[in-house]
Order: C-alpha cells, then structure tokens, then sequence
C-alpha cells in the first residue's frame, strides 16, 4: 500500500458495496480504507477482508481524515446528504443511482455540486458494459449514420422483495432509470415521455402501487424516438439489449450466456445456456469499469463517469414517465 | 379445369394481382376467370397469362355471370363500394387492406357484411405468414403462459414513392396497420394508444404531411402492452420482427435471409446475407396460404380469414394512432 | 400444353419420381407424358395426377414415340442400361445417383455417353441448393481466397429399412456420394482417400456388412483437404453443412428450420425449431432448380447439370472410401 | 502473506509465466516466491511486480528452500529434466505441454512420476475452458447419450515465428497436441491415427519440414469417430471449436466475441465483432482454473489437473500423426 494510495470509503456493505470492495483491492493505487454500514457486523466482515477500518457512523468517514474519496451505497434516502458532506469535507464521490426519489431535493444540491472541487460522479453503470460501450462507440464513429430510433430492453429476472418495493421509488426510479439514462447516452436531449404502465403478474407491486411491466416512448430533440421495455420478471432471465437503428444500419447488443454451449436434440435446435443471473453477473466487467474511470477522474481531474447533473436528468425522465403513467397523458419535459 | 372450379376475378393487375394469380394458378379447383385493371393493357397481359377474360369496366365481373369470387387489389377508395357490390351480386370477396381510409365510411357497410350470404374476407396476410403463425399457435398452445408484452417491428427497406405517399392515408393506415392486426391477433382487445412520430429522413414524406417513423403503444384490456416500431427505410432491408413476451418464457419471430450461408472474414464473423427485398419476397408463403384459406372459407362455410370487423377495427387504432401522433395526446378506443 | 413442350417419361414413381414430376408441371413447355413403375398402381396414380400414359414396361418410354426425356429415378441396377437405351432412342436423360453400384459397368458406356447426341445428367442435386450454390459461388468469386480446407457433415434423421441398405452399395455410394461430388464441386481434383468407419448404434446395418458412422478425409491435387463427416442417423435431424475455408475467409452453410421462431424459457434461450425432416424438403429447392436446368441444357445444347463423368468419380470416390474403411488403409486414386 | 502461504516458482517469464503469476497473485495462500528466466532482466521485471525473487540459475529455486511448487513455462527441452528435479527435490510441479519432443525420453522417468510424492501436473489448460468444461461435464452426465463422433477445430490466427516453429516439435506436438488432449477428455482410448497434412500458405513452416494444415481422424475403442481439423492461419481469428455428437443429440462449443453486439448494413446482417484475439485471450479464464485445480491438488492430495501419463499419451498421439502425415499410412497406437 504506497502512501500515494486513494484511500476508499465504502458506504453500504450491501451487495455493491462488496462488488467495488473487490475492484478496489484489484486496482493499484487504490484501497479500501473505511467501511460503514447501519449493521456493525456487515461493515466489520467487509472490512476485514480488506484490512480496512469499520464504523456504523457514517461522521467516522468524513472526519477521521483516513478517507479520500467514498462509494455511496447506503439507502436512496442518504444519497443527497451524503454528497453535500463529501464536498464540504473535499472529499470525491461515486454514489449510486437514484440521486434521490424527489427531484427538488436533487436539485437542491445543484450548484454545490456544480461548484465542488472534489469529483461527484453517479453510478450509471450501463454505460460502461463493454456491449453497450462498444455499440455507443461505433454509434458515434458513424457506423450506423444518424440515430433514428432507439429500442431499450430491461427485464428483472425476477421482483425485488416487497419491503425493497415499498422504498424504490418504483419501477421507473428504481429500475428503468438505467435505461433512461442510456437514452440520454445515445441521445443528447428528451423532451416528451409517454408511459403504459401495467400489473400483470404481482400483487405484491400492485399493492405498493407500483406497477410490474411498463412500456416508455421518449421523443428526443433530433426527432430520435426511444421505446423502453421494462417488466419486473422475466421466465428465461435477465434480459438487457439495446437497439440502435440509424439511417445507414443498426447495432444490437444481445444477452450474455456464461458459456458458448449450443445444444440440439429432437425439435430443439441451437439452443443455449441460461443468460447470466442478474446484474452483477450481466455487469461484472462495467462495474470495474466504473471505478477504473472514478479513479481516473480523480487522478486526472478529468470527469470521466456520469455527472450529478446526469442522475437529475434521468430522475427527471423517471418523474415524467410516472406521472405519465398515472395520468394516461403524455408529459412534457422542461 | 373441372366445372366445380371456383371463378375468381382479380380486379387490379398490380403486383398483389400478379401474386394471387399464381396461387390461384397452382390451386386445383380454382381459375382465374376475369382480369379487371384501369390499364387495359396491364389487364390483358395478366388475363393472358391464365387464359382468363380481361377488361377495364368492373361492372363486367359483377354482371357477367363468369365470377365466383373477386379479389381486390385496386386502389383503397374502391374497396368499400366493391364490397358492397359483390355481396349484391352474390360474390365473395378478398379485399387488400385498408378498408377504407375513412372509418365512417368502412362502418357504413358493417351491418350489409354482417349480413351478407357471401364471405367477405380482409387481407392481414401477416397472420398467414409461417413464422408468426406458428408462434401464435405456440403462444396459443400455453408455452409462454399470460402474454404480457408484444414488440413488434416493421420497417420497410425504402419509402414508397411520393405519390403513394399521397393517398396512401398515411404511415399508420398504410403500413403499421398491419401490425396492428397482428397486435390484435395476439391481444383481443386493444383500449389505448399513445405514438411519437417524426419525420428523420424523407422531406418528400413530410411535404405530404406524413411521418417517416413512429412509435406506437398500444393497451390490451387484460393489461398487455404492446410496442409498434416502424420505420419507412432500413439500410440493412425489409425487417419484420415479433416478440411475444409472457410470464412463461418468450417467442421471437426473426428475419429471414434467402440462403443459410454464414460468412467469417477478418473482423467481421457470422455475418448473414441482406434479408429477404420486401413484403413479396418475405411473405410470398402468406399470399399463398391466405389465398387457400379464402377458398377453403367458401368451401366449407367458416370464415377463415380476417374479417371486415377486423378490417375495421385495425383501422380504428390506425385512427387513433394518427390522432394521437398529431395532437400529443393518449388516445382512448370507444 | 403446346407442341413445343419438352416431353418427359418418369421411370420410377417412388418419392424422386413425384417430386420431379411436380416440378415439369409447374414447368412452363414441359409436360410429363409417361409414367413408368414396376407396380402398375403407383404409375397410373402419379400419370393421372398430370395426364400422363403410364406402364409397367418400360420399353413403352423407348419405342412409343412419346417422350423426348426421361428421369431415372428407378433402381441403381436399371441406371446403366437405361441410360445407354435412352442414347440409343435419342432420348435424353437425367439419371439418380449412383450411376451403378460397379464402377466398371458404370465406366462401360463413358464413351457411348461421350458420343452421345443427347444430354446425359447426374442427378447430384446438392449442387443446386441455394445455400450450397451460393457458398460455392462466392468462393468461386474469390470471397475467401483459395480454398483450403473443406468440411462436409452429413447425417441423415434416421436410417433406411435393413432392405435398402441391402442394395444401397453402402453408406458410402448411397449416402456419402453426395458429399464427394459437393467435394469435387469445390476441390478439381481428389487424390487421395482415408476413412474411418464404425458400427455404433444399428445392428441391423452391420448385419448388411455396411456402416452407420464414418469419417473421410480426401487430398486434392492443389493441397486441400476435405472433411466428410457421416452418419445414418442424427437426433436432432437432417444435418447437412458446408464449412469452406479460404486464406482470406470462411464461408459456413448451416441448417433450415421451418420458420424463424425462437423460444425462450428457463435455462434454455434462442432455441430454434426441428430442421426441415429430410431431402424431400431440405433441398425441395434444388430438385426444382435440377430440373430446369436439365430442361434448359436440351434446349440450349449446353451441359448444366453434373455429367456422367462427374457420376462416374464420385462413384471412384465412394468405392475408395468403401476400400480404406475396410482395409485400414489410405487409398489412392488413379 | 500467511506462513501456510504456498510458495511457487515460475521458470520461464514468457507469455504463460506471466498469466500464472497474475493467477497466483489473485489466489489467496498462493504467492509468487521466485522467478527464473535465461534472460535476466526479464526475470527481474515479473519477479519485481510481486515481490519475488530472481534467478537465471534454475538450481536456486531447487536449493534455495523457498520454492513448495514450480510452474514450468521455459523451453520443452527443460521439461523432463525440470520434471525429475522437482520430485527429487521434494516440489510440486505444474509443467507447460509438450512434456518432451521425444517419447521415449518422456517415457523414462514415467515411473518416477508414477512413485512421486509431489504433485505432477501436465498444462493441457482446454480442460478448464467454461464452455469445453461444460460441453464435457453435460456429455459425461447423459444428455447427448453415447459418443458416437467428436468433431474438434483448432485454427490458429497466424503462424509463428520460423524460428519457434524450428523448434516447436511440427503442427501436431505443437498445436494439435491441445485437441489430441481433448480427444482423450472425451474418448477413453484412442486406437488408431491416420492423417493428411499440407502446406498450403507458408514457405517458411514447408523449410522447416513441416505443415501448416491438417485433417486427421481418429478411432476410439468404442467406436468412436474425432475428426481433428488444424490450421496454422485463419483470417477471421483464433478458431476453436468443439462439436459432441451422440445418439440423443449434440454439444457444440463456438468461439468468443469479445461483446454481444451484432451489426446490421445494406447486404451484411447480424454480423458478430472478430473473435478474441488468440489463446491468451480466449483460454484467460482456464489458466485460472487450471492454477486454481493445481494448488487444490496439493492441497487435498488428489490429482486434478492432467496426469504426466495423459501429457506422454496425447504426445504418442501427436507422434502417430506425425507419422502418418509422413507416411501417407494408418498408424495404430501400441
């Protein structure tokens, strides 16, 4: 550990808390400093893997002076205030989507963001799947013209626990953020978002007054239309491609299997594997991604992940596309 | 050809006039009787080619006593006025889609064709076609449980000149209306509709007050979604797409290239011939299959095609589809 | 039917004999005229479906003064005399493969077929297959370069009745003939022969003497070598695959499926259909496409179809293939 | 670094010494402890990176009692001899394949081996690949029945350096000696060798006495049927493939794409990205297992990478077909 090490702290030692727990051990120059979580056993067992500190109080990070930069993990809930404390203390941040469930408070922090000396960056890690990031590139180098439409597809391989429901913000905050943060990725500005939102199969979702499956057509500022195709389960699993169709071809980014088994047997050709189980399976390689390029932005002063003002921006589109659902009309973006 | 051999007068000797002649041709106990076409020529070389009688006065298949059954390939503001005529006549009917372009005018015949002695028969050969039968049957048959989401995509390998533009009735009424007959195949009952459309690529489509591209969402009343992506070019050709999504599994339908030859050269692996030109090309088996159906619906007295109440009713999203591209607004079916 | 109509006499009304007479009535100024077949049922059935004469006898084709071409597609026994007969009556003819079981009684006519007025075909009907022609022509066009390997699979659903395989002249002349004269298609010339043969699974076909599995490799003259991969029978069906690689390519045929559907469900994804169940309909397309150009060599006086020469090496391959799996040795060609 | 720490030595700092120290650097209670190359400098280089020692004396790491097991990566030559010493010494050993060029020297010290306290473990890495492991493990559980023909590719995307073929032992101890070894994964007992080989492209593989093409088949005890396709160029990439077949179906393993994403032109569908470069790439995650299965090896005492015996036998085999290729004879293994 060189004392030019960026010391890490990891808010949350949830399932992604882990996840960037172990590409921090992988990465030079980098370490896990502090692990925090609300559960004292949670933070402890994670940081003794990696030699780190633990506390269940997140003020340990911000004060100890052992902390150069922190992962936000934590419930949604903390997102907004942990990012202001981060940079009063100069302290970089990497936090978790959604910003917040509520937009105002979002946007509250707006120019201190804007203004912050230290990096704030919101994991949309999407982008950085090396399918998704490939098609984007080869988007931009041409290779398909100009975008006309753009086909997002994101089913859940299954639905998240009720009491997890209750807190998500719903399926357009929770789930679909992702995929209108990829829109705003292939396609600069959304102005109109039209929603049909249904309970099919939970009525558990139904009961939180969520739904389980929506379909969202945005229109973009260059005349680009983007269908999203969410639903909360999904019988053959995990199911997340994208579609990019422009005027001289398109580009496709199709499921994932573990392995390239292909099997035959009477009636049942050329098929394969199961798709890989859920998201950090499907997004192991963009999660390393991510906090390479955190590590980066900070190395560099570069800012290299999505910004505050992108996870406003796909909050705002998910607010519209629950609105839009609820009220049966269409709503226009400010 | 035998005495009981079903007479059947095609009026319009374009390229659906051409297709249903040689089925008919290949049909045992069917006979192209008349040819009917605005251009005597055109006329006279497609009656030529069967032996048939041909003349650029319809009255003629009506009034002739030589004609079973009519198909009619003319253009869409005749359909409604044909209909009627041959069910006073006593002849049975296949009639190109749309309708009519004006649904108050396609409902002034509904209860004359409700009545009517004769089968009176609506072209969606899309439902025809042996993949998205099959997977219809399949759905049918239970193996992906509930449908709770259909996708599907239709994109025409170019645009249409601007004359058909002209009278076409527009993008919804003239292509995507096939989709949604298919929409309505697979869900019973259609409520809703939201689209975007834009104009990306065709001055010429716009000049007409028309759309170039559009995406539709459609509400079933047992809380299915449906997603209708259409485009009026495809640099990589004709593409026509399902997906029927249910809570058991999914079935897709693909395109189809003309030959099964895969080739690998550096960068470039498992690429696949340009699909099949167009509707001719890609649906020469549901022309075929559709044309037997309408026979066999004489035979035995079941109607085996998509009747004018589906005619209508596909007109009627395409309605609403227009409306709500036009006015930003969710429209609600009656 | 005009008096210009090539007449055409089917000896053999068993499934080849069917198939071929379908296509000549689909034939515009081809008619077929007689039917042949041992069992005087099965060629009045077939002649009354087309309005043909029919007869037991064969000599009927040869003296009536009917026919102008006939199909062989009788026993292999009958193929030699019948062509040298139809020489004789200037008849011409397309003959099933194998020319004959006995490569010296098939090399007894080379010169009378050499001399012969009319056209002489081999009914190697794989050449004509869409995929397989257009693989094949793109190689020709220089796509991968020089060839330098080829791999043929060829695995039937299920093996013939014991009976057949009695008088097949084994998996080799019945079977894998077909890919030798594919190998000939694309390598000019066959040098060499190495086969490994085995008895797996029927013991029916090893108490014939012959083989159920068998793999070939073949040198050409120019170094390529040549992959043939056998079996009598195939789980998942029909399998029928052409793999060419050039220095600057590959180019793969795969397998047909009925339609384009793919199925999705639990740990199993992209499944596609059975394959198209056996020749009659994997290569329906290139039966259709034989015939026309048979019909078009008479009349153009160009040879379109394999020769008798190419029925002849193919059958040397067969027999050198038959030698090697018996003896455990290489075998050279002459 | 714990006491219980199991210290390797890696002799030869190429390609695969790199990989095997990265793995051992991820493995918990492995560590790099030596590293031994001829050329000094790069011995230092991968020795510094994890805290290790360097040598160019190959007996410091037998002397020096810091070595529990040796990874042998250095020129085949060294093998046996590295082999020998290893046991003598009392250290484990993972030995790159060929275990030798000459058979009969491999063959000498098999009873040392056999009488070994000390783990011996041959690199056929393939065994590890997700997709090969799978293939094996769903054949060996039943679900294509019994094997009945194995179908194996191995093209490499382009020839070594003259220099190292001068000394790589020819195509088939070489390259071919990885699917000689998967022959045996799937097939118990190979019986017989014939083989045709070619030289096709490479003046310089042909001056060197050997070929840069192959085709050899082989049979198994049980009737088995490997067909073993080799190539020392491919212009689409590193091509290795694996097809099972049995009586209730088949296993297919196809290559790798470095992303999911497929494109869509005019004439060009459905086209993948060009294949993971070559076996460092494709065979990353089987260099893993196949530490990984080593260090457990010596952990628990049971053997569970390849045996020295499978090392002398796929090497018997690559003999054989050597010989054939000579000889242009069926070779039968002793």
């Amino acid at each position: 550990m060189s004392e030019k090490s960026l010391r890490i702290g990891v808010i949350g030692a949830g399932r992604i808390g882990i996840v960037h727990s172990g590409s921090i051990a992988d990465t030079p120059n980098a370490t896990v400093a502090y692990v925090c979580d609300a559960i004292a056993d949670s933070a402890e067992k994670l940081a003794t893997k990696y030699g780190a500190k633990h506390t269940t109080n997140v003020d340990d990070l911000f004060t100890s002076g052992d902390v150069d930069a922190i992962i936000v993990g934590s419930p949604t809930s903390t997102h907004v205030d942990l990012i202001s404390r981060a940079i009063d203390a100069g302290i970089h941040v990497l936090c978790e989507k959604p910003v917040d469930l509520d937009i105002k408070r979002a946007n509250s922090i707006k120019d201190k963001v804007a203004n912050s000396k230290t990096n704030v960056s919101i994991a949309f890690n999407h982008r950085y799947d090396p399918s998704f990031a490939q098609a984007h590139a080869r988007f931009k180098a041409g290779e398909i013209g100009k975008l006309e439409q753009l086909i997002l597809t994101s089913r859940d391989p299954a639905p998240p626990p009720g009491a997890y429901i209750a807190v998500s913000g719903g399926i357009f905050r929770d789930q679909a953020i992702h995929d209108f943060d990829i829109a705003r990725f292939f396609v600069s500005e959304i102005l109109e978002v039209s929603t049909f939102a249904s309970n099919v199969f939970s009525d558990e979702i139904k009961a939180e007054g969520d739904y389980d499956s929506a379909l969202t057509i945005l229109r973009g500022s260059k005349g680009e239309l983007v269908s999203v195709i969410n639903s909360r389960h999904s019988a053959y699993g995990y199911d997340q491609r994208v579609e990019a169709f422009g005027d001289k071809g398109m580009l496709q980014v199709s499921n994932m299997t573990p392995t390239t088994v292909t099997a035959y047997t009477s009636g049942a050709t050329e098929t394969r594997d199961g798709y890989l189980a859920f998201f950090l399976e499907r997004y192991a390689a963009s999660y390393r991604k991510e906090l390479a390029l955190f590590i980066e932005s900070i190395q560099t002063g570069k800012q290299l992940n999505p910004t505050y003002d992108d996870g406003c921006k796909a909050l705002e589109i998910a607010d519209a596309a629950t609105e839009s659902a609820k009220t049966g009309k269409v709503v226009t973006l400010k």
